[in-house]
This record gives C-alpha cells, sequence and structure tokens, in this order.
C-alpha cells in the first residue's frame, strides 16, 4: 500500500503506537492541535509543530517570502489558541537552494519575526540545511497554558452550541483569484489575499474567552471546517447539526465566488487554511464568550450549528432541509 | 549575494538579529547544539531542531528507512547530550511522496522509535505533510540539564584539557565505502556503516562526568573535529593545541583509508558525522571524568590537546612539528 492510499490520517493513526514510552509528562500525545506537558506552576507546557513544502503549502510565484515567513509562524501559533494556549518560543529549520538569494532569506525571517512579534514569540534556534530541490521549513512551537484552561478536541458534549470566530472561505477564494487571475475587484483581491497569507491566529480571542468558563473544546479550522468538525466529532464522540444560512462569509469571499462561479459555501466549508477557532460552548454561556472576545477584539463569534449525540451523524439544514454533510477538506497524499 | 557566497553559519549570524523579544525565559538563544529555557524544580529546559533533507543528509540507495529515522533521533538526542542534559520529547515532521510504500514510513518510525527507546524519548507529536520532489525529515527535541550542570560552548579557559569519546573519522570512511563499493573487510565495512547510520549518542556519557565537576565546555561532532574545534574558539573566545597522535582512530577506519588511500587523520579532523563529544576539562579532573564515563558505560575518553589563549591560535603538533590548523567541516550551501 501507498501513502496515497493510506491517505495523512490513516498513516497518522498506524504511526501513533509505541511513541510514548515513559508517560509520565505527557498529558496529551499525537492527536491535538499541540502536545500537552505537565509543566509548572499551575501550566501545562503546549508543543507543536508545522511543516511547509514549496508547491505543496506555496508558491513562490504567487507568494513573497515575507508572506511565506509571516504565514509559517502563524499557522504555529494558532496550533497553540487552538489548545487556550500563550504562544511563547519557536524553533525553525529551513532547507534552502544554495542559489537562493539571501535577501530572500532575510525577508522570509522577517515574516517570521513580524508574526513573532505580534504573538509575543521568540525564536530561539534553528537549523539551515540545503535543499537540491524543493525549499521546505519547518517551525516547532512552544506554548502554554493554564491546567484548568486547556482546551482539548474532545471535550464537547451534546446540547453545546458550536461556535466560529471571524469568517470563512476568504483563503479558499483567494486560491483561485492567484491560480486564475482575472479582473478582480482590488478590495476583494486584497481581503482574500491577506486571509490566505496573514491568518490572524485567535490567541487574543481564545484568551478573552477562557475566564468565561463556558468552552468544551477547540480546534483550529487548518483542513476545512467540515474537516474539523469531523475531526471534534470523533474525538469527542458526538454529531453535529450545522446552519448552512448562520455560516459567517464575508462580502469579499462572496464576491470572488461570484466572479468565479462557485458556491461561497463550498469555500466555507471545504476551503481549509482559514485559521479562525471552531469551539464548541455550554449554551448558556453563548453571550458571554460572544461579549468577551468583542470588547478584547473586536472579532465577531457566530453560533453555527449544536452539538448532539453521536447516533444523530453530521448533518446540514440548507434552507430548512437537514441533510448529510459528507466528509471532506485537505488531506495530504491523497 | 546567494547563500553559497554567504554559507550556512554566515546565514545563520544574519538571521540571528531580533528573534528574541521576551527575553525572560530565554537563557540561551540562537548559538549553541541547543537552546536553554528557563525551567522548573532547579532544571533548565533545552530544545533544539534538526532537518534532514533526502540526497543532502541521506539516500535512499544506500540508508534503509530504519537507518534513517534512528540516526534522525540520534543526531538531536546528541544535541542534548551536548549541553549536558537528558532528553525527552520529540516532535516529529515528515514530508513524503505519495507514492512512497507505507511499510517504508512504518521502519522509518520504527528506527525513530527504537533510539527514543535507547534515550528516554517520547514521541509526543509531528506532521505529516507531501512533498512531491524530496524527502524531509524534521525533529524538535526537548530536553532538560541541572541549572548549575549545563555546559555551553563558552566555557573553555586557557589550561583545560580537550577531550573526545569514542572514537572518530569513522561515519566519513563509511561514505567512501557506500559511494565507492570495493572489496572491503566485512567487519570493517559494519563498524563504518554504524558508526554512519547509528551513531551513539552520548548522553550516558555526558550524565556520568557532570558529577565530577570539571567540565568547561561541550560541543558534539556533527560538523567535524576541526569545525566543533573553531566553533568553541570563538564562543569561549581561545585557541587550541591539538595532538595529531593523540586523536582516536578505530582499527577499521585505519583499514578503510588504507583501501581508500585516505589519510585516516583527514577523515577525523574534517570527517564529522561521528557524534562523538568535544568536552575542555579542568586538568585536575582529567582522571576523575574518564573514570566515571568509564565506570558508568566503558566508553574511552581520550585527551587530544589544549586550551590556549587566542592569540595562539589553533595549531595542531604533527609529528612533533606545530602546524595552523586550517578551519574546515561541512558547511550547507558551500
Amino acid at each position: 500500500m501507498n501513502l496515497k492510499s493510506l491517505g495523512e490520517f490513516g498513516l497518522i493513526e498506524r504511526l501513533k503506537a509505541g511513541c510514548v514510552i515513559i508517560p509520565d509528562k505527557v498529558v496529551m500525545g499525537i492527536g491535538d492541535d499541540a502536545a500537552v506537558l505537565k509543566g509548572e506552576n499551575g501550566y501545562l507546557t503546549l508543543a507543536s509543530t508545522d511543516m511547509l513544502v514549496e508547491d505543496v503549502h506555496f508558491t513562490l510565484s504567487t507568494a513573497t517570502a515575507w508572506e511565506i515567513g509571516y504565514k509559517t509562524m502563524a499557522v504555529n501559533v494558532s496550533d497553540i489558541a487552538a489548545m487556550g494556549g500563550i504562544p511563547e518560543q519557536a524553533l525553525i529549520s529551513l532547507a534552502l537552494r544554495p542559489e537562493q538569494q539571501v535577501e530572500f532569506v532575510d525577508e522570509l525571517y522577517e515574516g517570521l519575526r513580524e508574526c513573532g512579534r505580534r504573538f509575543g514569540v521568540n525564536i530561539i534556534g534553528g537549523d539551515t540545511v540545503s535543499s537540491p530541490r524543493a525549499m521546505v521549513i519547518n517551525l516547532a512551537i512552544l506554548g502554554r497554558v493554564e491546567e484548568e484552561a486547556c482546551l482539548y478536541r474532545n471535550g464537547a458534549r451534546p446540547g453545546d452550541i458550536l461556535l466560529v470566530t471571524g469568517d470563512l472561505g476568504g483563503a479558499a477564494a483567494a486560491l483561485d483569484a492567484l491560480f486564475t487571475p482575472r479582473p478582480v475587484p482590488p478590495e476583494a483581491l486584497a481581503y482574500a489575499r491577506k486571509r490566505h497569507f496573514q491568518p490572524t491566529p485567535r490567541v487574543t480571542e481564545i484568551r478573552a474567552a477562557l475566564p468565561v468558563k463556558g468552552l468544551t473544546a477547540a480546534d483550529d479550522i487548518s483542513d476545512g471546517l467540515v474537516a474539523e468538525v469531523y475531526t471534534v466529532a470523533q474525538a469527542s464522540g458526538v454529531g453535529f447539526i450545522l446552519e448552512a444560512d448562520a455560516i459567517p462569509i464575508a462580502a469579499a469571499t462572496r464576491e470572488l465566488a461570484a466572479l468565479y462561479q462557485k458556491d461561497p459555501l463550498e469555500y466555507a466549508l471545504y476551503g481549509g487554511e482559514d485559521f479562525e477557532l471552531l469551539l464548541t460552548c455550554r449554551p448558556d454561556k453563548v453571550a458571554a464568550v460572544q461579549k468577551a472576545i468583542a470588547d478584547a477584539c473586536g472579532t465577531p463569534v457566530t453560533p453555527i450549528g449544536q452539538v448532539v449525540p453521536a447516533e444523530e451523524g453530521i448533518t446540514i439544514v440548507i434552507n430548512g432541509e437537514r441533510r448529510p454533510l459528507p466528509p471532506g477538506g485537505y488531506n495530504h497524499f491523497q
């Protein structure tokens, strides 16, 4: 069997066994946005890593070096945010072609540092190696979260409300605008491009919401809303019912969808890379979570559905009709 | 300017500025074998990362998947050993071709886990992504070391004795045997191959030596003895005088050198990838360090020179004659 047949998630399941040999400090190993280790002074340590490969995650024809750097830091910070945590330290590995201009690496690092500055992350080490064929960046990030506040994917319970921060589908719309250039309204293009290359990891938002003590699970939307809903459903042993009309989609995203004759809901459901947070919340705490986040930074938080028992499966209400919501989203190797 | 002109170490110097924005917890950022963070209960946290790229660090024509996995873990564990530390947790990123067979990844992971088991390292997370052109593995490792025991590259002082663990040049000899196959005595080939693909990070050795309290600096020999001597010299602001006759070289390495008409001393000085430790030690503690390590695991520790004032530069005594020892060793991009 090759990896294409097995898929990314099948591979992860297969490799997990036997990985933790000294479990004393390991609260959560492989299987959430970040690993969780016992820490100090009431805090847990969070650790996560993400690798970005040229022509898979980015191409030099559409992204600037600065944007590649910024995004690499942002997607890692987002993993820490998805645990409720504060990002702190980063290690960066870069595989670069020997012919690469030094200025390119300067800009890439400036993107990394700029996102690091915005979210309080130090770059404390790394590795730089040559790679004759493709550029690769890996970032490993450390953070911390209060023991009682750590949010896992497995805490959603029937009756909880499904929330998302910000809006969805913009990063996917940007892909169409970047790879099939057409005359596009400049504001719509600028919005989508920023959504794609400078996602805002929702650290301020999640940190503002934690004191409300109503959140039960969190996941960041990297592979697409539906993919993450399935992930949380599986981890928590629950089902979901989503309301299509409630899913927040920006006007610019709708504008691009119309131009490319796409359904904006498809962008939002399956597009991925928005790096918003999917949250589940006790129903009596939704208003307080929304207010806490709005007060802290103005980011909207939208209820888009509900957690239901696992037997009800994963469905979506479109035009008043409840339909099965098929799985989908980005899966490496497939 | 391109990276080939600047070189790996020039690039690292250039990227360092502005990387640490919240210095509170950072004892040592970029510039040693591992980053050092303030920790808990009298321990410091160590963090390091190493990336291995297909056809740069390994080729599938000479290495098995298991060997690639084992070596990836070993070189990272070695970075923790070079700080005096105990390795604990690893995050692994894998970029793989979709056509890759699943069994290959199983074996690679079994190599990672096997080395992890030997040195007490959990695999707590990672990332798996597709890479159409070249396979890449990145490992980020966490460890800990007692605050007062942490060994940096900058602690060497004139009068200290230069020590190395084990023997040198075997990994370099293996490269000749692997890439220029000739009829080679099987024991010599097996020895060199093991040195190349299953280096033994010197964790037991350094942990046994620490209670003697005589070591002043440490570095692991990844880029070659001379390259690491230069690194420690620069970090500590000292010079070195090496004794060529004292440098430990295994009989198998000498045998391969003869067969490939190479100077075994060249292998030992410039070959790299032996992952032995270069240590500097107060002269009155050398015997106790040797005894502590021999008692713990039998590994020989050999005095091969002395730390001198920076003005004396870096020299080597060969056949009774003191000569300048030119810099050299592996440098990515060049």
